[in-house]
C-alpha cells in the first residue's frame, strides 16, 4: 500500500528528497546474525554515487552511509536496520526558477497534480538520490544470497545503438569501465556517443542486463506474486525505465511452441534444460536456470537545450534548465538494478520456507 | 504477500484449478452502491472462453458465473463480492499420463519444486481458467470506471510476424474480429498463420496493446508503487507475458532526450502534452495522457509434437502431449489485460482519494 | 487492508452475507502436502453451527462444506483453499420490516452510514453465519498445529455471573457440555441462567478463555505485530467481544512489579517459569509457557422486546424483533475463538521460519 | 507483515533501539499540504520524555526531533516524512552483566529464542523509546484530526488501587499533573503509592483511558479491519499492556441484552444514541457516539529488589539490576496511547474515503 515500501516478509522503506537533509532505508525482517559493517553498504554506495568519471554528472557527493539501528556486535539483530545518508552537495539556488514550470519528462506536473504542490528543488522525492536507499538495503540482500551460492549480476547492455556483446562478456568486469559494460570496445564506442551527446546539450537511451546464478528451483508464487511480475515491479519501479523482459522477452511474440519452449533434460544427475528461453521463470516460479532480465531506460530527461512546455499559470514558455546531469543513467543504476533484484529474490525465498507442511513441522520439531 | 491477492484498497483473490470442482474470485474493498448484475459479468467471460470460434480450443465451457454475496437490490454492498464458476468440460482422463513427468514450457517442475507435488491435471493453478476471476473482477471496475470517464482498450496487436497498423485502428471493433485485432487484414494474415501453426503441431506468440483514455492526472505513486511498475506487475502476472513495456517501452533505449521528452503545451485551457513517448505516466503517477501499454506472450508451450523431457525418475524421455489446446493465446487474453489494467487502475484510484490533506479536511467536513 | 482478510503469509479471507446464496472463506499461503477431507473441516463446523441444544437458536442450518480448490489427493496443494457452505436456512421474510429502521446493538446504523446502504436481511454481512469460513479456516490450521506440538484449547469461562473453576477444569471435556463450560456445576447455573433469560425475552454476556500449549518460545514480533496484539485483534474482531485479557489481563494494573514478574527457572534441563502472569507471552514474543487469553463477549443484541430506537426517516419509534435468535452466544463462539487463535499463531510460526540468518541458509544450503 | 510497520494506507515504520544511534519514525501516505514544524512534534515528545518529575526516571534525554524529509515550504508533501531523534543518555555500561541473563518480566528470552542473541543494552528494541517514533506520527495525526473536529483525548485512569473519578474529570487538565490523572485528589494519592513503591524498591501497575470525540459514523471495516479490533491491535501493540476493552468492557459479560443495548434516538435532527455502552463502535464501526477505550498496563518488570531467573548457561542464579527505571509506566505511556489512537483512526478515515461509488465518481468528476 504504502507507495515506499516494498517487499513482504523483507520489508524496506525508503525516505528522503534530494535536496533535503539527508535520504535513506528502513530494513525490516531481515533475517539476524549476518555479519554486516558500513564499509560492505559503501562499497555498494560508490558504485553508485556522482562523480566517479567524466561521462557522469560532475556533482561530488561524500553518501557516507551511518547504520543507526538494528546492528549489534556487528550483526544483524533481526529489528529494522535504518541506514541515513546526508544530503551535502546541494545547490538548491539552482532550482529556484523550476518552481514556476514544468519541466519536460519530469514528474513536476503529475507531482503538482497529486499532491497540489511539490519540492521543486532537484527531483525532489523523485530523485536519483532515492535510489541510495534501494542501493543500501540491495547491500545486505547481495550478502545473504551470496552465503547460498546466489549471484546477482547486472551490466550495462546498450547505451543509445551502442550494444555489448553479451556472448562474450565477462560479468566479473562490470565494474571496471565506467560505463559499467563488460565489454571493452563497446565501451569505448559508447564513451564516444556520450561526449557527442554532451556536446550536443543531449542526453541518451540504454538498457541494463540482468543474470542470476544459483537460485533453486521453485521460488516464487504461481499466479500474482509470480517471481516475474515480482520483478517487473522491481525494474519497472526504477526511475526511467519504460520496458521489462524476462528471458526472450518481445521475441518471444514471434517465436514457434516448438522453438520457444525448453526441453527439460537430466545433467549430472540433476533436472536441467537444454536452453533458456524462459530466463530461469515457468509458472512465476524460478526453474533453476539462470534468470535472466533487461531493462530499458529513457534518456535523461534534463537536457540543456532549449526546451518547450508550460507554466503553473498555464501559458506556454520556452526553458532552458541549469544544473549537473547526467548524460545516460546507466553507469550509476547497474547497481541499482542489481540491488532491486537481490530485494526481490531474497524476500521471495524468505517467504518460500514455509511452502511445505512437512518443512514447517520438521523446523519446529527440531528446535525442542 | 498472499500469492493469490492482488490489489490494496481494492482487493482482488482468485482461486480454483482448472480441473476441480469450480474457479473462483473474491473482490474486497469495491465501493458500495454500484449497480451490477450477472449478465454485466457474463458479457466479458463470454469474451474469455473457449470454443468461440475455429483458431481457439474446441473444447466447450459453459463459463456462468453466480454471484455468491455482496450484491443486494442489484447494488453492489461494499462488502466482499464472491464470484463463482464451476468446471464443466474437464476431460480430466487426458491427464493422467502427464502426473509423470515435466511438460517443457509449463509449470510442473517449478510446482513440484515448490510445493512437493501438484494437481497434474490440466494446467492445475497454472491454467488460463484462474484468469476467469481476474476478468469476472474486471467487469466490475471496468463498469465503475466508465462511470467516470475513462475508458480501457485492448487488443491483440500482433501473431508471430504479422502486426496490425496501430495508427489506422478502430478501437471499438476490437470484438469484432476472432483474434481481437482491429484491422480486418491482419486479422485474415493472422488467421492463415494459426491456421498453418496448427497443421504443424505449433503455436505461436504474440502481442497485446493497452490503451487508457480519460484518465487524471496524478494517480500513481512516485517510488515503489509507481503506476507504470503496477501495471508491469499486473501484466506480466498473467501466464505467458515475458516483456512489458509502456509508451515508446523498449525503443526509449535507443533515443536521445530531445526527441524523447514530451513537451507541454496549453490545450483547450488545459495542460496537455505535444507527444505522448511517455506512454502517459511521468514518474510513476498518471500525466493525463492516454496510457500506453504493450504486453508481449509466449507461443502456448502445450503442442501436439513430439518433444524431449525428463520424468519423475529422473530420466530423459520423449513425450507427446494429448489434450485440446490453445494455438494461440492472444484472442482470449485480450479481456484479461483489459480487466488486469482496469483493476490496477481503479484501486491506485482509490487509494489516491487521500491524497491532499484539504481533500480529506473537506470530505469528512461535508459528513456532518 | 482488505477488511475481509486476516493474515499474513497464511492469510483467510471470508466472504458472504447471513440470507445471500453462500457464505465461505479462500485460505491462501497454507503449506503443500497436509491431509484434509471435508470431514476434518465439518467436524469443526457442527461444533458452531445452530440448532444443537435447547438452550440456541432452533434455525436448523445443514452447514455442508465443499472443498472447491486447493486440494488435490487428500492433500492440501499450496495454491488457495476455497471452501463454501450453502445458506438453507433463510426465512428472510422474517427481515422485511427491519429494513426501516436501526436495531439497537446491531451495525444497522453504522453500515448505513458507512455504505449508504445495507444488505438487511439478518445480520447480512455481520452475522455470526460469516464465522463458518474462519471456523473453516481454523480446522487447517488446528490440524498443522496438532502435528507439531500444539494444542489450541477455547472454553465457556463465564456466562453472565456464572463463573467456572479454572482450578479444577478438563480442558478434554469442553465440547460435552451445551455451554462449553468444562465444569458441569456450572454448566447446570449456566443453563438455568439462561432459561430465565429466555422467558424474560433476554439475553446475557459471558466470557471465553483459551489455553495454548506447546508453542516454542520466541513466536511474534518485537513491536507492531506482537502476538499478543495480534490475538487481541482476532479476538476483538470476532462480533460481541468488547475485551480482551492476556496472562493476568486486567489484573495486573494492580500489581506490583516484585508479584507479577515470573520468575525463569531450569525444568528438566530447559528454561521455564515459575509462574505465569505474563499468559505466555514477553515483549511480544511468545515466551514458552501456555499461551493464556480471555475474551469478553456483550449479550446478544437480539432480543424480542420491546426496545426504543429510530427508523430511516429520522423519528423515534418503538420496535419489537422477530427471529430465532441465540439468548447467549459463548457456546457457538467457542469453537470461532479457538479457529481465529489457530490461524493467528500458525501464520507467526510460519513467518518466523527466516528470522535467523542461519537457518534460512541451511534451509537452501540442504535443498541442492 | 513486517513487525515494525503499523497502518495501511497511511503506515508508520519505527526503528532504533534504546541504546543505539538513535531511534526514528518513517510515516507515509500522510496527506499533503498539512503545516506542520518541529515545535508542532516536540511538544509532544516533551510530554513521553524521562525526567519530567520526581516519580519518573532521574534520566535526562533531549529527544530533540529532526525532520529529516517530507515537509517543504512548512508542509507536508505527501512524500514519506522521516523523523530522528538521536540518542544521547546511554549508560551502556549499565547492562554489561545484563548481557548474560534473563531479566524476569523482560523480552530478554523471548529476543534470544526467536533471533539467537540480542542487543542487550537497555530493553534494545523493546525499549521504551522505540515510542518516540509513535509520538512523533502521533503528533501529525492529532493534528489533522483535530482540523476535522475530531479530539483524541488520553489520560491516566489508574494507578495501582487508585482510580480516578471518570464522571468528574476534566480532559483538559490530563497534563496539569505528573500522573496524568485529571483529577488532582487521585493524583496525590497515587504520588504516594509510587513514593511508597519506590522505597520498597517496586512498581506498580495501572491503567490508561481513552475518549475520542467529533468521529464521523462509519468508520472502520465490518469484519476483520473492525474499528475496535485495530485499537486493540494498536494499544496491545503497547509495551506492558495486557489487557483492552472498549466501551463497558469486561463488563458487558455480566450484562444482559436489554441493559446494554443503546437505544437510538433522535437528537437535534441526528441519529444519536441515550447510552454509550458500546463505546461508540458497533458492528466495527464507529457509531458517531464517543470512543471509549481502556489499556490495562503492567507494572515495570524494571526492579531493583533481588530476584530469581536462569542464565544463559542455563543456571539458576540471582540478580539485582541496575538502572534508572519508572516505578510505574502510565505518565509516560499517556501519550503514546493517544498517539496510537490517533494513528489508528486517521488510517481508517482516509480508507474509508473510497466506501461509496457514489463518492468515487463524485470526486473524480469534480477534478476535470
Amino acid at each position: 500500500m504504502s507507495g515506499s515500501s516494498f517487499g513482504n516478509v523483507l520489508k524496506i522503506t525508503t525516505w528522503g528528497e534530494s535536496h533535503g537533509a539527508a535520504v535513506g532505508v528502513v530494513i525490516d525482517g531481515f533475517p539476524a546474525g549476518m555479519e554486516i559493517c558500513e564499509e560492505d553498504i559503501q562499497k555498494y554506495l560508490d558504485l553508485r554515487k556522482p562523480g566517479q568519471s567524466a561521462i557522469s554528472t560532475p556533482r561530488k557527493e561524500a553518501d557516507k552511509v551511518e547504520i543507526l539501528s538494528g546492528v549489534f556486535d556487528g550483526k544483524t539483530t533481526g529489528t529494522p536496520i535504518s541506514l541515513l545518508v546526508r544530503n551535502t552537495s546541494q545547490h538548491s539556488a539552482d532550482y529556484n526558477d523550476i518552481a514556476t514550470y514544468y519541466r519536460p519528462g519530469h514528474a513536476d506536473y503529475t507531482f503538482d497534480s497529486k499532491y497540489g504542490f511539490r519540492d521543486y528543488r532537484g527531483g525532489g522525492r523523485s530523485s536519483g538520490r532515492e535510489t541510495i536507499g534501494r542501493v543500501a538495503a540491495g547491500a545486505l540482500c547481495l550478502k545473504l544470497l551470496e552465503q547460498m551460492g546466489i549471484e546477482v549480476y547486472a551490466y550495462t547492455r546498450s547505451i543509445g545503438n551502442v550494444v555489448i556483446d553479451e556472448d562474450n562478456m565477462d560479468l566479473n568486469k562490470v565494474y571496471q569501465t565506467v560505463t559499467r559494460m563488460p565489454d571493452e570496445e563497446a565501451d569505448k564506442k559508447a564513451i564516444a556517443l556520450i561526449e557527442e551527446c554532451k556536446k550536443n546539450l543531449d542526453s541518451v537511451g540504454g538498457s541494463i542486463g540482468v543474470i542470476v546464478t544459483g537460485t533453486p528451483a521453485g521460488i516464487g508464487d504461481t499466479v500474482f506474486n509470480k517471481l516475474d511480475a515480482l520483478l517487473a515491479d522491481a525494474l519497472m519501479g526504477i526511475g526511467a525505465v519504460k520496458a521489462v523482459e524476462v528471458g526472450d522477452g518481445i521475441k518471444v511474440s514471434q517465436s514457434y511452441g516448438s522453438d520457444n519452449n525448453d526441453a527439460f533434460c537430466i545433467l549430472d544427475g540433476k533436472v536441467s534444460k537444454k536452453t533458456n528461453h524462459s530466463g530461469g521463470i515457468l509458472g512465476g516460479m524460478s526453474d533453476g536456470s539462470d534468470i535472466i532480465l533487461r531493462a530499458y531506460f529513457k534518456p535523461t530527461p534534463s537536457i540543456a537545450r532549449d526546451q518547450e512546455t508550460v507554466n503553473k499559470n498555464g501559458e506556454d514558455i520556452n526553458i532552458n534548465i541549469k544544473g549537473r546531469h547526467d548524460p545516460v543513467i546507466m553507469p550509476r543504476a547497474v547497481v541499482v538494478v542489481q540491488s532491486m533484484v537481490a530485494i526481490t529474490l531474497l524476500d521471495a525465498m524468505l517467504l518460500n520456507m514455509s511452502a511445505k507442511a512437512d518443512n514447517v513441522i520438521r523446523f519446529y520439531k527440531s528446535i525442542d
